[in-house]
């Protein structure tokens, strides 16, 4: 009955220096937006338990991930510990041309590679409330040696500059308050003339 | 303490066409947006009883208005029954110099001209959800003869075809879903890159 038909679902890149909670944020706003997809990712380590395919992740052996690269399959790739870890466009072509909203988390190198082959999406950048949150936080995980968090912190600094790729910046000092940014953001998104038609 | 600061404030253009219901959308977001201003236009028109300076209008004589003209003092401006009325431009950047976020809820052709002399504000468009709606709107005012109503609407028609000059479409289907999108707009505003200082 409208005159307005959201022609196009949007590419929502959640992205940000290490320790800064962006899985934390991403996750809540996918409990709190029921209408939002997950970007699934292709990666070529072994599943582990209660891991189902299409779920966590798509496995494929090192063959059929090399293929998607060389056929530029995927929209962003890396490898980590001898595994590769990408985001296959097929997924994200899909939930798009149903209208819906896809979210992808990923790091800032990630975000940069999104962002040569698919500009039309937002790009958001979690920023943390101060360097010293950032420090705590990572000092928190107690995952990582200290020499290994001092280079996080160095990258992180060095990663704020490159916000102006960004279309967002959205502060993780409380994360009610920056997940109520994220939900504003897909509903502003979908206002954008640009993403509507009138019909 | 937070690494971001708001430097400027924004300004939120909201127009449409007549009868798409604006005003109520606007005061509606003023009611719940506490930390927003309203644009208070100038006129020539002689103040009515209980009307002050400042709040609903700032009141000038013709020669003070067109003195304003003049001096480039008015985002816009138009002549009604024979007075002024018109935006001025020190109350808007009063406002967004202390970081605020300020309304402006105006006729097409009065954003068009704001669109050129400040291009860096939010402009948002109100549509009706169809033409019957807007039709049976503009005859339950009751306030215009139907050929009057008639060539409104016809005007509307050709008003939808501007909506590319604008950043955003805001369907007025349902007060309280246009109303979020239009808070959403502001929050998403405010996290724009552009709009943000890393201090």
């Amino acid at each position: 009955m409208g005159m307005l038909k959201n022609d196009q679902g949007i590419l929502l890149v959640v992205s940000g220096p290490a320790g800064v909670g962006k899985g934390t944020l991403c996750r809540e706003l996918m409990a709190q937006a029921g209408d939002l997809e997950y970007s699934v990712s292709v990666t070529t380590r072994a599943p582990r338990p209660k891991e189902q395919e299409g779920r966590e992740y798509y496995f494929r052996s090192r063959e059929e991930f090399e293929r998607m690269i060389e056929g530029r399959e995927l929209l962003e790739w890396a490898e980590f510990c001898g595994n590769y870890y990408g985001t296959p466009l097929f997924h994200v072509q899909k939930v798009l041309a149903e209208g819906r909203t896809i979210l992808l988390e990923i790091d800032i190198q990630g975000a940069k590679q999104v962002k040569q082959v698919f500009p039309q999406g937002v790009f958001i950048f979690i920023a943390p409330p101060s360097f010293e949150t950032l420090s705590e936080r990572l000092h928190k995980r107690g995952t990582e040696p200290e020499e290994v968090i001092q280079k996080r912190l160095k990258t992180a600094e060095g990663e704020l500059r490159q916000i102006q790729a960004y279309d967002y910046i959205v502060e993780n000092d409380r994360i009610d308050l920056a997940v109520e940014k994220l939900r504003s953001i897909i509903i502003a998104e979908g206002c954008r003339v640009k993403n509507n038609l009138i019909v």
